[in-house]
């Protein structure tokens, strides 16, 4: 990454209520307070971090208002409200340099049907396809090697990074990020069992994204078999992630990476599921749920509950559950010997 | 979905046994019993929804011969031998015209190797690649930026969706059905371990698929260490699914989404494994095993056997030791008081 | 596959110490001793199918040294130091045959901006993408529809499979494998919670992949949120395996299928996680920890620990608890018999 800030500059974009020290370094890079080192700056977002401060040697740390101690000689230390939020600004400067805006405009190597709708204030990059009757909104980049079926609509802001594919008729709301390789609207697994074999239900229906989603690499959503797959509007999906037809996903979820949803299940807002976690069919998890990496959720959860384990018990539950299963050999010996106590006295 | 019946058009698809009642609504929709509204159709696929019905809003609804009641004004009931199928054949219809079937012919962006064959009635959509010796059957259809390695093999009326990728000289047979990301013949993962490092072990075998063989996006297909990875006719694979080098599937198995099956493993015909469940190597699963969610199977299992649970046991045995299991705190304290009593007498 | 191998071209291959018999087949496949036939060639690669060489119908058959037997009639034995590492040297033989040298250059249809660095002796295929500032290696191949993103840089000898993505500024190595629609540097899944939403946490670090490091198809390693996620040298990464921002994974690691690590985990040098395995956030695992299948590990673990289950708990300690679990019906009775006869003997 091709960092460059003077500390003038990043003391304007953080806006520190107090500097304490100073430094002449470029800031070429950011670094944990353990392993930065000069020309790095690093910063204290977890106060169990405190006392590696003293011995950092990062050239700026962004540190909190209640911060005590004085920095090293050709160190800067900025006091901040919220030192990880200050980062972030930081971060946020970097990132517009890494992935700079593109101009609008339609690559000479892309392919655009004749009926497609790209909006002229929209990118789309080189070998990426646009089928009939497909709109991309204003402000979108189709970054490479993506592909948007007929009639597929795609808003306003989105960023679809190289292989994405968007199948027939889906929708895409306006701020929709979808990482490398995301497939959305691939068939429902649906079969019925006809005379020894799996005839296809066909799938007809779509999926539908709302603003604001993103969708890790890889991740794969499911058309409805009628009717829509849905995700709501500002939840997150991580990568490797299988969504599957028909389910109904809400608002603000959180979906860690390898998470797998079956049919027809609904998530309502707030939802938050640890990697690989695993929900069957045809189950409701009410809002703000919240499960544990690997559960295995396989009946409906109520609202606000945090579920963990295989099969997914209350989360405390499940705790104990898993302490005791580890006292099981001192159990078995202690039944052992009641036994052989009640021998002895019965004898 | 674009999609506009009359009632006229419904009743000659679905051939119903009796009608009641009647509409002039044009269907533009699918849904379910509760969601459905005028202008949709749904059905009773299921008995447990029978007293859904009568509320329901839909203009037709698909009914069993055996239903009682009568539509509300302005609605129409089909009564049909099996509602779902009825609506399967509806679907199929839609489905047509959600993915109408292409004219063959060769995209003037896609990169065919001049020793490849591609028959003249296969289609071969944009910035698709085949390689030299690649054969593409009739009726077969590369729909975009898809990948045919050196000698593959891809029959009649196959359906490749974006991006999927067929390694050198894999083989598939008939109206196989590949979603979008779909990688068959990667190479298996083998090494022997030499002097500290993991040396490669040639892979050097295919994948081969059979006849009517569907699979799901973004799953993995790894090529045999040498001689065969075999998917058997009629076999459905769902969404990120791996299956290792020198698997044998055999015929009519489903594999559901984020399904692993390492190396050297052999499914009998008819095996259905669920969900996240995964399959150590060199075992074989026998005619229609059937594991649960989230299963991890580590031995071998006999014909006809319910699997489930981590490691995975019987079906019923696994279900009785989890009642157990969340019975621990009770035997705990029972035991403990057994001690107290044991105690008590002794003293 | 095809293969065409003479027995002389066999022996000049494997140097045999003895052989035993003669064969004028022409080898052109290889199976293992349980179904190989006339024309192929098939090796005792562990001694427990000693007893099936008898049998085996191969024309050619890798033994060790110290085999005793005659081959049946134009069969021929080859004894050999080590018969595995004799066939992997035909398999190679095969490999090269199967994926010959492409010829270095650029296809017209690849994208490469003015910025971009191929080396001479590096070939880019049909349909790729290299962006601005990126650098390609001598000897590497770019197979197909590979996107190389701004500034990436890919060392020598490299091998980028069909869809494959390097991200911006990301680095790999040299003698890197990466198979079908892996994905190097997505954005790492970090959001800070504020006023109901997720904010995006910018990901702006890097990849950064050691040399001899092979990758397996879909596999998805997340870029860092600042400084660099690190996948050390000769480590071997199987399908669809997910790898989060900030993870440090050390050298000659193996993770099978559809294994993932969480966020800013370390794992030091030879560790080894089977299929499914799973790893929560900020933990070590130390040089040379070993886990089981499915394993979800949630707490660090000490170097040359073999851990299994889920939670993970010390491989035998795991393994007597599984057993003690299936004796669960057997500790409920006999503590129901107990407290009988306590019953009893207070009455």
């Amino acid at each position: 990454m091709q960092v460059s800030f003077t500390p003038a500059e990043i003391i304007a974009l953080v806006q520190p209520s107090q500097t304490r020290g100073a430094t002449e370094a470029t800031i070429r890079g950011i670094g944990a307070l353990s392993t930065a080192g000069a020309g790095e700056i690093s910063f204290l977002g977890n106060a169990k971090y405190r006392a590696e401060v003293g011995a950092c040697r990062a050239s700026i740390i962004l540190l909190p208002p209640d911060f005590e101690g004085e920095p090293q000689p050709g160190q800067l230390y900025l006091l901040v409200e919220q030192p990880s939020v200050a980062l972030a600004r930081i971060c946020a400067r970097i990132e517009q340099q890494l992935w700079p805006r593109p101009a609008p405009g339609i690559h000479p190597t892309a392919v655009i049907d004749a009926s497609a709708t790209v909006d002229p204030a929209a990118t789309v990059g080189p070998l990426c396809i646009v089928e009939a009757g497909a709109i991309i909104g204003a402000g979108s980049h189709l970054q490479a090697q993506v592909f948007v079926g007929r009639n597929a609509r795609v808003g306003a802001n989105c960023w679809l990074m190289p292989s994405v594919v968007v199948g027939t008729e889906c929708i895409l709301a306006d701020r929709v990020r979808l990482h490398p390789g995301v497939v959305v609207g691939s068939d429902g697994f649906g079969y019925e069992f006809v005379q020894g074999r799996h005839e296809k239900v066909p799938q007809v229906g779509i999926v539908e994204i709302g603003d604001d989603v993103e969708i890790g690499a890889n991740s794969t959503l499911d058309r409805a078999r009628f009717s829509r797959t849905v995700v709501g509007e500002g939840t997150k999906i991580d990568n490797l992630v299988q969504v599957a037809h028909n389910v109904i996903i809400g608002r603000h979820c959180i979906l860690c990476a390898q998470v797998g949803i079956s049919g027809s299940t609904t998530l309502e807002d707030y939802v938050v599921l640890g990697g690989q976690a695993g929900v069957a069919g045809h189950l409701t998890l009410g809002r703000g749920v919240k499960s544990g990496g690997a559960a295995a959720i396989t009946s409906s959860v109520a609202a606000g509950t945090f579920v963990n384990g295989a099969p997914a018990r209350a989360y405390m539950l499940e705790r104990r559950l898993q302490v005791l299963f580890g006292r099981l050999p001192e159990l078995f010996k202690r039944v052992a010997e009641l036994e052989a106590q009640i021998k002895l006295s019965s004898a």
